[in-house]
């Protein structure tokens, strides 16, 4: 794997496209780093299959859709090498394991490993975004102060995001006064690339510790909570970042709607709850190097917690079984 | 003020005794420099009354009963060295805002300030400790798994510790199976003071990221919460570091118990109730440095979350407003 630095970060007025997050050339899969991000922009060129999985792995590329589309250009980079895709499609699928988008882009592309129908696939993971937004957008009210946890922006799905692509598009529309941005301890997500996408979109932001929300909350300060989603079980349970159970449960006591914003392509039929979603645990040194601690990446939080699933082709309302087996 | 070094910090069983924590001396009020810990332990003099009140706002000493005991042997000194005492008294009143055993220590000790009633005082505060600990210890179920915020340990009381002190006793008691430690962000005075004393007195813990303690409670890995408390309204309202609230509530719908131990002197009956805390902002640099940010320090749990407030003399009950005007 190599290096290469895009561009200084700081302060500049930016979008980013969705092949400046991760894009798949003729001898490697490129990324932009998101552990050296906002610091500095630089690109991971992962040679291999088994480069693109520990990339995934080591969170160079994250977030559910992302690591879907990096998982099919690296199946479609192994066929164009030769390789035995088999053994690339198990490299690749074990990297990490709550999401469910990285296995279901795998499984899609299975049947024709091309680069075109790699593309076509990011394509469609940017285009649903989109959608996803406007569907998101009809839920949030003019003057809402919107609260988000880690990142479900752009560098989360390779382009747009679903949670700040919803908070994007609301803001365009006027709707948004302020975004909450919680830092999402222990690998900072929000304050390193969440609060860094809202700067370059000029959307007024101010990050939070992740337990300054509850007290936002009963002042009055959130309007909606948003957040994307790892895997939603048939019933609507939904794993995300560690965090966002508490912030449902927040969100809940203090009456203020927490929407989930995700493709369908997170919805998880054959898991039939939140009981049966892996729950990754990661090193205990991501929280700190020097004690004893226990680090899970991801929490469920219930259906019935949550306000709306949105996914690019409707707002599901609880209960959700019927409506997410619909879809 | 100058530093010296006390001794490394890593790995040893060692006990914290109460001047180790804070002292007067002829010529100074010497604190252990908590900012530091527990990368090395390093004391930090304090000349005047004017630098014991820059410790304390800087945090080098913290915890509500430790600025108490800190802002007294600070009132002392001044008179022992002739300065004004109005002036020692209004600038150590104002270092911090939120708790408000600050000023109940000034007032208490402005009609003898003398070495010998500080000294006293500090006694005194490590003695209601120990009761604390003993009142809190009959409300720890055998086996249990107790979740603690922040730092409410024999360094933030100048000795024994409330929150810390109860789960000591309890664990001598053999009460105690494991302690969940938030790590307490922005500052991690979980993470770095608390698992430090728990290290020190050998008691099972573990650090978490304070977003992950709603998971654990969800998996019945969380038997009681308990936290100190920085002021405690007339109705039961209670000041702690940001984050209580957020547990508050999730231990609520847990069906988990939290206690808040503190001594008396953090009930302030002029405060009717938690709206009228005064909260402390921080600077948003403490969350980080390169984002738009907003840092509230502390944060009010309405009494009604609270299953029992413990101080020195007694585990008052909900509604508080009765017994704690009895007190």
């Amino acid at each position: 794997m190599g290096r290469g630095h895009v561009a200084e970060t700081a302060g500049e007025r930016r979008e980013l496209e969705p092949e400046q997050i991760v894009r798949l050339e003729d001898d490697a899969v490129v990324v932009l780093d998101q552990r050296r991000l906002p610091g500095e922009a630089v690109e991971l060129r992962c040679p291999t299959a088994a480069d693109v999985a520990e990339a995934i792995r080591t969170l160079a590329v994250r977030g559910a859709p992302a690591i879907g589309v990096a998982g099919a250009y690296g199946l479609a980079l192994a066929a164009s090498q030769g390789e035995d895709l088999q053994a690339a499609y198990d490299v690749l699928v074990t990297a990490r394991p709550t999401a469910v988008n990285l296995r279901w882009a795998l499984d899609e592309l299975r049947d024709d490993p091309t680069p075109e129908r790699a593309r076509q696939m990011h394509q469609a993971e940017v285009s649903r975004c989109r959608r996803m937004a406007e569907h998101a957008a009809e839920l949030i009210l003019p003057g809402s102060k919107v609260l988000t946890h880690c990142n479900a922006g752009g560098l989360a799905t390779g382009g747009y995001g679903t949670a700040v692509g919803a908070i994007r598009r609301a803001w365009e529309l006027g709707l948004v006064e302020k975004v909450w941005v919680d830092e999402t301890r222990p690998l900072l997500q929000g304050a390193r690339l969440t609060a860094w996408e809202l700067e370059g979109l000029g959307i007024p932001h101010a990050v939070i510790a992740d337990s300054a929300a509850a007290g936002l909350m009963a002042r009055g300060e959130v309007d909606c909570v948003i957040t994307g989603a790892d895997r939603i079980a048939a019933n609507g349970d939904t794993a995300n970042k560690i965090g966002t159970y508490a912030l449902a449960v927040l969100a809940r006591h203090h009456g203020v709607p927490l929407y989930v914003v995700a493709p369908t392509s997170t919805v998880d039929l054959d898991t039939p709850s939140g009981g049966e979603i892996p729950i990754e645990e990661r090193d205990p040194a991501e929280v700190t190097a020097r004690f004893a601690a226990f680090n899970p990446a991801f929490d469920v939080t219930p259906g019935d917690l949550l306000a709306a699933i949105v996914t690019e082709e409707e707002v599901h309302r609880p209960p959700y079984a019927a409506s997410l087996r619909r879809a």
